[in-house]
């Protein structure tokens, strides 16, 4: 692909991944995406074959994006479960697309295997600190991440961002539920000392 | 309104609510709606406005069920805790319609004010838990609230949800979050004994 293709396909899903993560799949518009990439609605077709191919490629690349963006330190999980949840926070376009996909049952395998890999990683990583003493064994591996996962990515469904009605409303639950992932966590993870 | 077209409209609203639970705003058509229901297309106009008003009332008494449905027991959280998971699990068209909801930007007053009212009555019954000493008080009622709702509503989201590619698939995943809730919980809302 040449430079100037290259440039297009990019400004195509810079396009496509405002547009997808405002309106999701069946709410967005290919000519909307093209007139805001400044590119042939053609080119949609010739690089990603339809919408959904374009979708797809939108949500591969933001898969990717998070895995790298948050890396586990499993000797410190409450503040690696805040990190988590400020990344998606601050990144809500990321958080919209990957629910969208969800809910429309867009997830591709490639999404899926990559999402597994590092999953794996994280495991292994937990499983470590709770041989060094660090983190608890009551819990196992699995268990601590799906209630990391959860706490990080279910607040946008509580009543704390529920009642808010834009953005800048969003931040005072935002603090709360930081500290409260990281104070509850410290409690699940941490055995009281021996007597 | 008379019988027949209570009758109706109860028809629209079960159709509307299978047809956004699965397509949502912007995927929905109004002519599968008017099909499903045996009904003609013009009431849906008559009776709720719009698309979008179709929409609205199907949320509100969504809102409305999953409230009532789950009354807190701040006697026994982490057992509350699960029952609202459990609710929400085997009841995936509501969370999914409050997904979309939330996605497409359609929350309404009516359905914002019956959630603040429930919050009211948790955060209370919460508070009184913790002055009759059965839940710690290191962490305010309003930090409770958020980690058990983004505890039993963000395990959609995780990966052993993720990795699932169809409904039977998401079973054993569900069962590891249900133990994890409640030991997790168990261990964040209890204070050690004095020594």
């Amino acid at each position: 692909m040449g430079r100037d293709s290259a440039a297009t396909k990019g400004r195509l899903l810079a396009a496509a991944t405002e547009e997808f993560a405002e309106r999701g799949v069946a709410g967005a518009r290919v000519d909307r995406i093209a007139a805001a990439a400044q590119a042939n609605k053609r080119l949609i077709y010739d690089y990603f074959g339809d919408k959904d191919g374009l979708f797809d490629a939108v949500i591969d690349a933001h898969v990717d994006r998070v895995i790298d963006a948050n890396p586990i330190d499993a000797e410190d999980i409450p503040a690696y479960a805040v990190r988590l949840f400020d990344y998606l926070m601050d990144n809500p376009d990321i958080l919209r697309l990957l629910t969208w996909a969800r809910l429309e049952r867009r997830i591709t395998p490639g999404a899926r295997a990559k999402n597994l890999n590092s999953y794996r990683n994280r495991l292994a990583a937990v499983e470590h600190a709770q041989h060094e003493g660090k983190v608890t064994a009551t819990l196992t591996p699995v268990q601590i991440l799906t209630l990391i996962e959860s706490l990080a990515l279910g607040w946008v469904g509580t009543t704390l961002a529920f009642q808010a009605e834009n953005e800048a409303e969003l931040e005072p639950g935002r603090d709360i539920h930081r500290k409260a992932m990281s104070e509850g966590l410290r409690r699940m993870l941490t055995d009281a000392p021996e007597p």
